[in-house]
Formats: C-alpha cells, sequence, structure tokens
C-alpha cells in the first residue's frame, strides 16, 4: 500500500470510476485511511456550514452483527417494492436483473464489510414557520432538502475511497427501521440517519461508470429544450 | 483555458479547496464547460441506479432574472429565520456575520452569474406502502433519503467546477416557492427541485476549506465514542 499522502489519483478519473462495489475481502483497513476518508467527506458543503453531521465508524464485529440483522430485516420493504413496481424504461432486462441481484447481495452479506460507516444528522424540529408553503408541503420540503447538508460529504466519501483503492457504496434502506440504528449506535434523539456504508478491499473492480445520454436528463433554460440538442 | 480534456486537479486537491464561491464576473462560460460539469455530475449514484435527475442550465437572461426574483423572494423566509436563530456554538461571532453576510450577497445577486443550473428529481408517489413506520414517519423518511439520488451528483457538479476554475455553490432555499420555480423552468408535475446553483468563473479564489476538527463528529462503534480519541 502506498503512503496516504502520497496517493494521487485525477478527480475526472475518480469521478468516473467510482462505481458501487458490495463485495469485500475480510482484510482489516487501517483506521489511517478510514481518518482520510472522513477528513476528505467533511470537506463537503453543509446548510450555513452548520456541519451538523455524525460519521460513525463501525469495525467491532458485535455492532457489525447487530446493522446487518437491521439491514436485512429492512430489504424486505425493498424485496417486496421490486416484486410490485416496473422496470425503469432506461434499463434492459438484464441489466435490471443484475442491478436487482447485486443489490440483493447485501441483504444478506453487509455485516462481512469490515468497516460500516453510518452517516447522520442532527437536526432542530422540522419545517420553518416562516414558510409561505403548506404544512404539509413545509415538512416535505424540509426533509428533501435537509440530504443537502449529508449527502455532497457523502460523495466525496465515496471518492476518497477509490482514490484508496477501497470500494463503498450508498445505501439508504436501513431507514425503514431507523429505531433500531440508532439504538444499536447510541445516537441521540435529535439525530436521523442517511447513508449506511460498507467499507473495504474490493474484490471486483473499479469503473467505469455508464450512464443515461445527457441529452435525455439535461436542458438548457427550459425543461425539454434537450441541452445537447 | 486550458484544453477541458487536458485539465488535472488532484482529487483531494479539489475536494479540499472546492469552497462555496458566489462572486462571478459577467465574461460567458462556453458550453463545452457546462457539458463536462454535468457529465461529471452524472457519474453520481442514484436509488437502484434510477438517474431520475433532470438539470436546467439557464442562459438566457430572462429566464435567470425570474429566477434571481424567486430566489429574492425565498431569502425572506431565510432572513426571518436568522432574525430568531442563534449562533452555531463552533461559529464564532466573525465568522458567523461574515456567514450570513456571504449568503445574503446572492439574495440580491443570484441573476448576474452568467449561468445558472436547477436539479431536480422526478419522483413517484412519496413512501413505500411496505413500510413498517408510520404513515408520517415514512414521508418523512422518503423524502429525507430521496436526496440520495441527487446530492451526490450535486458535489460531483461542484468538483468539476473547481477543476475547471469555476466557481459554484449549493443553495436550496428558492423551494420555498417551488410552485414559481417549476413554472419558470416548465418543469413537469411530477418533478422536485433540490438545488438552484450558480456558476460563473469567480472573482474570489478557492480553497482551503476549514472544518470542525474530525474529533467532534466522527466516532467509533457507537456515538460518543471519539474517533479521534
Amino acid at each position: 500500500m502506498d503512503d496516504v499522502a502520497s496517493v494521487q489519483i485525477g478527480l475526472f478519473e475518480a469521478t468516473h470510476s467510482a462505481r458501487a462495489l458490495r463485495r469485500f475481502r475480510p482484510d482489516p483497513v487501517p483506521d489511517e485511511l478510514i481518518t482520510r476518508v472522513l477528513d476528505t467527506a467533511v470537506r463537503g458543503p453543509s446548510a450555513s456550514g452548520g456541519q451538523n453531521w455524525i460519521f460513525v465508524v463501525v469495525k467491532d464485529p458485535a455492532v457489525r452483527a447487530r446493522i446487518g440483522e437491521i439491514y436485512r430485516e429492512s430489504s424486505r420493504v425493498v424485496q417486496a417494492e421490486y416484486a410490485e413496481r416496473a422496470k425503469p424504461a432506461h434499463l434492459g432486462d438484464r441489466q435490471y436483473e443484475l442491478m436487482k441481484k447485486s443489490s440483493s447481495y447485501l441483504f444478506e452479506h453487509m455485516a462481512d464489510a469490515p468497516v460500516l460507516i453510518v452517516a447522520a444528522l442532527k437536526l432542530g424540529a422540522p419545517g420553518s414557520r416562516h414558510s409561505p408553503l403548506s404544512r404539509e408541503d413545509e415538512i416535505a420540503r424540509f426533509w428533501r432538502t435537509s440530504g443537502a447538508s449529508i449527502y455532497p460529504a457523502i460523495q466525496n466519501l465515496i471518492l476518497a475511497c477509490r482514490a484508496l483503492g477501497l470500494g463503498t457504496v450508498l445505501t439508504t434502506i436501513h431507514t425503514y427501521h431507523e429505531g433500531a440504528m440508532k439504538a444499536a449506535l447510541g445516537l441521540p434523539a435529535d439525530a436521523y440517519t442517511y447513508a449506511l456504508m460498507p467499507v473495504g478491499w474490493p474484490l471486483d473492480k473499479f469503473g467505469p461508470i455508464k450512464r443515461r445520454p445527457l441529452g435525455e436528463v439535461a436542458f438548457r433554460d427550459r425543461w425539454g429544450n434537450s441541452w445537447a440538442g
């Protein structure tokens, strides 16, 4: 392994090859690397510079096992969703089956990763009483934009892992059992979890990351006027 | 300007210096650079690989002016919040005043940026009917985790801007006037906006990004057990 300080990877190489990796070697990950990953995560933005984030790094096998149970339990909701939801139009049949199969692997194997990182935010009461929106819409708006203070940091975390040769993937389904997760980690009442990320030396390879054509998702001045057109 | 393809910046240099920049030269930004920024954004992850994102790049002065109005109107909510909210404990008095002052600059100047990018997601009905949570908690959970499919892409966008010498900042307050923003961009009914980002050649300098000590926000195995300790 290279010295942490000497690791060099280009930004665009990292962004374009940091694909979701879910299978890991059992080998331990040195704390020094996790520190570098966290140090990169917290360079992300947060609302009003609040930095109200909490990162819990779980290496203890007993705590990992408990989180693995919570994740497995949460996966039942997803399996019920898969059973009734249509395939996204831009995925071929084989791609969709592959996506479901690779996601499903973690349902039974989350605890196998040598490191689990849970990201949370400490938040005040939801919603602004100065909002012009209805109470219902304001609550939805509050939660919808709350992720702006944690998911950018998560992407930094993903890219730092990529730079150091570590695999990871962003997952959120444990939130179906938020109470159990908070209890497992001793999180305070005003904390809400946003991500559970297994981290380890990957069995599979990095990138390239394939995506829908930009012309389908990017527009000029108004929706419908393709950026590429 | 360097050829786009030849731009090289280290990942960690980008993550650690891509600070919020809000003041821009009026000079135009070539489409080629925006394409590179968008191409990097979409390498971010999304739930089940859904890529249900919409990026609207606004250069048209009339549409920018309208968005500027919506942003100014939205800022009234934030000013009312500032007036009654306490200073975050980790910010000094001067830091807090500076933060408020630099955020406030955009309240009047959003439309001055030569490019505005609005990021949205197309979503189905909120919440899973298979969730074990109460309906209210499930709705909050749905919106809270929905950002996992757009804010990582936003961080990629921020880092790509940094690599190309462009400044930007993640803002969300226009969502207080979501209906007006959707009308201004002709967004479909099932789209929800998550970010408004001014982009341009910055008047101020990049990085370094200072943050709270890791020991205050990162923990080992359970909350309260400092990672650094």
